[in-house]
């Protein structure tokens, strides 16, 4: 995290400390395989973005003035899911890794990763139904129906040379963008503000775009010590993003072949192989313009609300995730 | 299904299409790999049995008269809960076989098996939450919240040969006898009778427990061509149930040993020998006699309410799930 975002934060810090103790606790309770997993899953926190844009939001909307009455619940659900997609994108895909360690299918077997990603679904929707909010569990339940459609589809997209943008934007949409627009959604009905929903619903799904393509663009180019996670992932498993959906689109046929022939032996070699490939053919620097724009759309739809710290944060926010190292 | 408990039946025929018309739409929608999938999961429909006891104890509290007017939304949202439940025990324990036809992990590999089970289990809460009855939300939400336990806790005990009978029914509680006792409970509430819920909960409690014990007796002693199972499964993947903790706690300790290594090598002549030492030292004597006990509490449960066809076919369908071929 920059010093600049930490900072931005800071009108929210108590607040997320509220919200890393009912995460805790949600979590607690059982000794054994469960409170070992449990334990594995909080020795890692992630980066707590979906929880931050829940308080931004509920603080930024017209009519939310303080946050302190903003219950943590929904950002405790919404960041359960989180990990719980985690827990079952790992298996089988040859993840080993996971915020620089093992990943849980590593040292507990991939049924035991599965189910305590089962054990986290059922508890968010529990934590939802406890907090009573009809449409805070519309918001968050239509979220994680996206989210698995999102998943199915890129396992069904896998090794498809023929991808296209439109598709890939339609898969991170569903798995990434998701949760994002949920928990800002969910931040602005705090505030009881039915008409600010939309916006912040729209403002959450332009930044997890945003954060998902640079996300893809990290696997390509990203430093392995900052990002926790080793580069060229996704394409050993298959998973064509962004940068070379374009660069494939852009290319001879000589290339695009001896680039399939590269992805279908994922190998050191044949990963550097294809950034150069990728480079070449304007695929990173196509995702960063595509990435920028979203940014933009996020940014513009902030714009119309009135100065505050918390919408300065939420700008900050919008920033980092766009344009990020890790 | 035995053509007594068909005929039983016949007071819900029409309210089970409604139900299936409703899990096949709610399954339907999707094309590619979603719905190749969900087309796998449609065209070997499980029991229903779920299902039938929501309808019919929603139909045999007191105070429901006519069960046109239960809605049967709930009952899609548990046997959708069940069959992600299904496809996510399926995950890398070698099952290759659901109700005799290949495993979906088999099919498609088991990440696309996992994320078609979270699509069911997202798709359950969605429709939980449009039915907007916050009881029946608390109801099923808990229930999923403890199968995630319950499969867990059996992972945690898998070749625990010191497991004991305590564990095992927390294990089986959890994991089965939770929706059961979620069915009937949420079927109780569509006539309102919050005072009926406790009878109804723990009558799905024991049926679920006595069901339960009977599956693993037919894990030893089923016919695959009735059970669609093959007989061992359970061996396999180091799932050590009743018929086995009974005997080995009677057992001596060569017996014991010969077992434990019998069991660390599964192979057809080490199953047909753990079977007859289960046999000779009394365990499925002793398993019989336990789900027999569970009957017997569950039809207590039911002697308090008036007669009527559905708690009828309630009786019907306990003897059936304790005492059954398949």
């Amino acid at each position: 995290m920059t010093s600049n975002l930490k900072e931005r934060l800071m009108p929210i810090a108590g607040k997320l400390r509220e919200f890393e103790e009912h995460f805790n606790r949600s979590l607690g309770g059982h000794a054994g395989l469960i409170g070992e997993m449990a334990a594995h899953i909080l020795d890692a926190p992630g980066k707590r973005i979906r929880p931050a844009m829940y308080l931004l939001s509920s603080g930024a909307c017209p009519g939310g003035r303080d946050i302190e009455a903003t219950p943590v619940y929904a950002a405790v659900a919404i960041e359960l899911i989180h990990t719980a997609t985690l827990l079952h994108d790992d298996v089988n895909d040859g993840a080993r890794e996971r915020r620089g360690r093992p990943a849980a299918g590593q040292l507990w077997g991939n049924l035991a990763a599965v189910l305590m990603g089962d054990h986290l679904f059922a508890k968010a929707f529990r934590i939802l139904v406890d907090g009573g909010d009809q449409r805070v569990l519309e918001t968050v339940s239509e979220a994680s129906e996206r989210v698995a459609v999102g998943e199915l589809l890129q396992v069904q997209e896998t090794r498809n040379f023929e991808v296209t943008e439109q598709d890939y934007l339609r898969i991170i949409g569903n798995k990434t963008a998701s949760l994002f627009s949920a928990a800002c959604e969910a931040g602005a009905l705090t505030n009881g503000n039915d008409a600010e929903r939309e916006r912040f619903r729209d403002f959450g799904e332009f930044v997890g775009l945003g954060f998902q393509i640079a996300d893809d663009l990290l696997d390509y180019l990203g430093d392995v010590a900052q990002t926790g996670k080793p580069s060229g992932t996704d394409l050993k498993s298959g998973n064509i993003t962004l940068p070379l959906i374009y660069a494939l689109q852009n290319a001879g046929d000589d290339g695009r072949h001896r680039v399939m022939e590269a992805v279908a032996q994922p190998a050191v070699n044949g990963f550097g192989e294809v950034v150069e490939f990728v480079r070449v053919n304007g695929g990173f620097d196509y995702a960063r313009r595509r990435a920028a724009e979203y940014r933009k759309k996020a940014l513009d739809l902030l714009s119309g609300l009135s100065e505050s710290s918390y919408r300065l944060a939420l700008e900050e926010v919008v920033n980092h995730s766009v344009d990020r190292q890790a």
